[in-house]
């Protein structure tokens, strides 16, 4: 046996002890070390296995340890399900007896709000020197090597005598599973296990102590047999580490998954800016996660889902689908979801759909097909007629997806139309992915064969087009890594004064529409018909946050008498605020396309930048982006793409075309700003206003912290 | 035995003959006369049976009629499983031998373009008097009477000689299923059966030609097993005939729920305004469906669902949601999710609390416990604690849902927590429904127990909460019934001359910018200063559909120089389309919310208003709602609330709050235009801005068919 390497300890040890194997069979110790003893039995686990309990001299007739020095032998890995005070003991035990990995499965740690004894655990890993997953995690599920420290029982008892299987686990398979849950853990593994779907290993890490997410990515970059890696985040300390991690990961050519958690509002402390209100712990990840090309989804269903389908087969190279059934309600239904999803539904070329018509002549698909797409070819279609016409969809070479969807109820249908459609699928390019729409004994028996000839299947129509969708948009990150940032502690926030503003925009070379400071009735009117007519008045000073709200605004200002008019009333309402010695600020009335272009520090990733609808629409219509500082401009053109309005950049309704390439430039050099001026806690372009040529910051707030 | 009333002879038939019953067991005639008479074997059939085929003496030993006639005794039903050419026929014969309804299974009608064999049925229809089902059609099934024609075989063979069942009947129960699709039937009845849930009856209407969607409707309004009526429409003719039959099943206390196949885009023939370019035909439907009470679903698994949950649960009446589990990663993502949907998690009472409280220390729930809301007992409760804490939360009386969550994985929990809960239930007013995440035979089982207790549930939590989101929005029509419109023929379209537009608005109470037409430019500038600067000047012609497209619109004109300056470019614009006769006019500028409020005439509905988002951000937001002309004040309230821009009417950054009694009027009044004047085929006000009281039509366009 050579040296492990890394985390392979955990994942492939030489030998395993068990610390607090009870004499009842229910307690977690004990759980541990009879499915490990079943596995060993089986031949699954081929690692040494060893019971420890001081208390226990004998279990099924072979002995047990009382500490782990006893066991004279070498140790990898110690697994420790003692009460938390005696944990951080074991770990130093584990040490001295030259064990390289431990997983402390014991709870009543920081969770339950036990700090001190957190420290103590710390430093006892690192007197001992070894690597600690944990604790409070249900640890460590590999099926390669049988290490299993799940402590669920997998059969439970109805009150009539009758047992019931009450979990499953997965087989081997290609999908790594890291959660930060051990309940949702235990629902992902099901949800793949029901899916007929294998995992490489499945790895929980509970309080993260020691070994945490971005290590275990790193462990599993190298590891051949992983193609997928399907994650569940709740929160994590070094966000710029873990997107370097998987930045690594994606360039390895493996896919990533994850479901984050706490989709919860933005904090509304200190929100001086609408990115700040706006964009909220969830929607930092779900950016900066979507950035370095991971699918972001929404539920365990949809985690499950597309990393069936990516440990399958690869993101679609485009969006042209083709569709092949045998129900026409299904059609519909599926065109119609494609659609809505941004998928498309081209048509097969003439030459093709001349060689399904022969096929019809020939008496090879029912006359009654349809052969344009969605191609369906009618109830009456046996096994062989989907195979005829799928060679020809697939010969034809213009679709970037194929779904396969043999509705199995009708009687011709026999299971030979997997092997049929798998064999054409596999010389395909396109990404191949199948649905049916049963659940019945026969339909999951058809799943699972296409499963296992590399097609990913699907019960219902909306999640093979729901997991198309998702995997169509995969992106392709460029960037190699992000530059780390030093987030400093939340300090208390003060305006950035007006000319410094401007220094910065200037500096960072963002327009901004004319303005002139005034002071005076007569200094206004010179400055309006410098600027011309129409122009917008307001309150200048940095100090009034929502100047709109307090009447600090005004628009469409015309002529010398309602420039003398809107000065009074705008100067009563700055004498009202105390902000009367800031001046009006008289400004050329831009239009165009409202944006929003702002900027936070988060407190995982540092500085992100949001893009957006801007204007009274932006908390309605929440069209917006939010990426992690600095982006390059390719990065910002990628990232614009998603956005609802990016049509509107097109040329809409009598507005022209937007000069994209000046707009990304300008986005990415906003992100500069936040990311090169650390003391910037907040700032914020509202509107960013854009129409054709001409794009202009029209107000700009900002905030720094207190020195 | 009682006169069959009213439909009573398709699911509660006497006696059945087969017509069409083969040697050949997988012939349709063959495959429906051996289910029928498994079930007489059964039991479950009580009516007579008789199979009738000229060229067959015999079956399974009993005598095959060689007609209708021969069999003597008294037929009801007749199914109809002949080659199309001899359906007519049969129906005759059927006529004359006394029965009164029957079945054509037989497809080779219309829907493969065979019109006059569809009237030469329709001929011997009128001729026989009786009444018909079909054609092509998989006909009834009814688990109360065991009537079934459905054709499909529920059980096939793997290629190693075992057997699977690849289709489930479901049970009996009060779900209703109305299908235009053999296909989507099965795919319904399937996702019923797997969902352990019960039907009272299916129908499939095929291609409607004597017994139609609405017909049906009004059968089972008055029937007492039925609950909950779940339609898969592809079209209808006669819509308000439709609305008026679900307003009535509506107000018989069942409950609908559509799904409504074809989510295509709106035709874009003579699309001449935004209404007819972003409302198609589903948006119409599901206006209008939403509009008498029904719920509108996006796909088979949803209409399964509801329909669970309608079947034995009421609406909430609130959307207050308390959350009672054992899984912090559940409450999480269900609180998520909730609130992502308009739910509303408040908290539960402290006196509540404290109770609560109490229990932790009196060791009845465990010390871990989260006693807010969600109210998480942890992995370590067992049923016990379940009944315990969810007494106290339903005694609390402040929610309006109660979402139970056992998570059946941890070994404390067991099959007792369903009756102890459902215990609670029982005499709660609020909406209970369960879900626990997981799908191995234990957790099937818990669900199908809590099912047969009354509380719909789940496996997944997204469709627990999309339900819930679905049904809290149940809207109780106060409509009596929609007055019939009747549908002129598509003709060529013109536009409306805008005197006669601005004299509709004015007859109808609609309040216009204020607006002059002049044709030179003294006149432009003498009409600007009584209308006062900034103005708005646009070509005035009726003939320019997008003016701002063509450069025919200039806002913010400030000041006689710049005025002058507009007309002209205005003019040469005119000049150029050849509308320089048609004037140039000075509009008032009104700012604050742009809305768009917009009619056309429905095929299938007759005149129909959208109300939504306008501005350029119109088509790319599609915040709109859709429904049918005429509607009253209150109606339109209800139905803006479902508006995202809706919080925008309540006052939001500087704008004053909108005048809703006002908007509801001025809307319900643009309804009755729509309704009261037949000729106008498209008519739009765009922008309709509203600002605090101010309520103004800035653009009003109309088309009218030629007369």
């Amino acid at each position: 046996m050579g040296a492990l390497r890394g985390l392979e300890a955990f994942f492939n040890p030489r030998s395993i002890a068990v610390l607090g194997v009870s004499r009842h069979p229910d307690k977690i110790g004990r759980v541990i070390f009879d499915r490990l003893l079943n596995n060993k039995r089986m031949g699954i686990l081929r690692a040494e296995l060893y019971p420890v309990n001081p208390e226990l001299r004998e279990l099924y007739g072979q002995p047990v340890y009382a500490s782990l020095s006893e066991i004279g032998g070498y140790v990898d890995l110690v697994v420790i399900a003692l009460p938390a005070p005696y944990v951080p003991r074991a770990v130093l035990e584990a040490g001295k007896n030259g064990a390289k990995a431990a997983i402390v499965v014991s709870g009543g740690f920081s969770e339950v709000g036990n700090d001190p004894l957190t420290e103590s655990l710390k430093e006892a890993i690192r007197q001992a020197g070894i690597r600690v997953l944990g604790p409070n995690t249900v640890g460590v599920f590999d099926p390669y090597t049988g290490v299993n420290t799940f402590f669920t029982k997998d059969v439970k008892p109805f009150s009539d005598g009758r047992v019931a299987q009450s979990f499953i686990f997965p087989g081997r398979g290609s999908i790594v599973v890291i959660s930060q849950s051990g309940a949702l853990a235990h629902y992902i593994l099901e949800s793949l296990a029901e899916r007929g779907v294998g995992v490489r290993a499945v790895a929980c890490v509970g309080n993260q102590i020691d070994i945490n997410i971005s290590e275990l990515l790193s462990y599993f970059t190298g590891d051949r047999l992983a193609s997928v890696v399907a994650i569940y985040i709740e929160g994590v300390v070094e966000g710029r580490e873990l997107l370097n991690k998987l930045l690594e990961l994606r360039r390895s050519g493996k896919y990533v998954v994850v479901l984050k958690a706490g989709r919860t509002p933005a904090g509304r402390r200190a929100a001086y800016t609408h990115t700040a209100s706006m964009v909220g712990e969830w929607e930092v990840y779900a950016g900066a996660l979507k950035q370095v090309g991971a699918v972001v989804v929404d539920n365990v269903k949809e985690l499950a889902d597309v990393s069936l389908a990516l440990s399958l087969q690869r993101p679609p190279k485009g969006r042209r689908l083709a569709i092949l059934t045998n129900a026409g309600g299904f059609s519909v239904m599926v065109s119609d979801l494609a659609q809505a999803n941004g998928l498309e539904i081209t048509s097969l070329p003439s030459e093709y759909i001349g060689r399904l018509e022969r096929l019809k002549s020939e008496g090879k698909i029912p006359l009654v097909s349809v052969t344009s797409n969605p191609i369906d070819l009618s109830g009456s279609a046996d096994s062989a007629a989907f195979e005829e016409a799928y060679r020809i969809v697939s010969e034809a070479g213009v679709f970037d997806i194929h779904l396969l969807m043999p509705f199995h109820v009708p009687p011709l249908m026999d299971e030979s139309v997997v092997a049929r459609l798998a064999n054409i699928a596999r010389s395909s390019n396109a990404t191949v992915v199948g649905c049916d729409g049963g659940n019945t004994e026969w339909s999951i028996a058809m799943r699972t064969l296409m499963i296992n000839n590399g097609i990913p299947a699907y019960r219902e129509v909306e999640d093979a087009i729901k997991v198309l969708t998702l995997i169509s948009r995969v992106y392709n990150p460029s960037k190699q890594s992000f530059p780390s940032f030093e987030i400093r502690a939340n300090k208390a926030s003060k305006p950035i004064r007006r000319p410094v503003l401007l220094e910065l925009m200037e500096k960072y070379g963002i327009p901004v529409a004319i303005e002139e400071v005034v002071y005076g009735e007569v200094e206004a009117v010179e400055a309006a018909e410098r600027i011309g007519y129409p122009v917008a008045m307001k309150i200048a000073s940095e100090k009034i946050a929502h100047k709109t709200d307090v009447g600090g605004v005004l628009v469409g200002v015309a002529g010398r008498h309602q420039v003398v008019e809107s000065f009074r009333k705008l100067a009563w309402v700055a004498e009202r605020l105390g902000v009367r010695d800031d001046g009006i600020a008289v400004q050329q009335m831009v239009s165009g396309l409202e944006l929003i272009v702002g900027s936070k520090i988060d407190e995982v990733f540092g500085p992100v930048v949001t893009v957006g609808l801007g204007g009274i629409l932006t908390e309605v219509v929440r069209d917006f982006i939010t990426f992690i500082a600095p982006v390059g401009e390719d990065e910002v053109g990628e990232m614009l793409r998603s956005l609802r309005l990016a049509r509107l950049l097109e040329g809409f309704r009598g507005l022209p075309p937007v000069n994209k390439e000046r707009l990304r430039e300008i986005i990415a050099s906003f992100s500069r700003i936040a990311f090169e001026n650390p003391s910037i806690t907040q700032i914020e372009i509202n509107p960013l206003m854009v129409c054709g040529e001409k794009i202009a910051a029209v107000d700009v707030r900002g905030w720094q912290s207190e020195a």
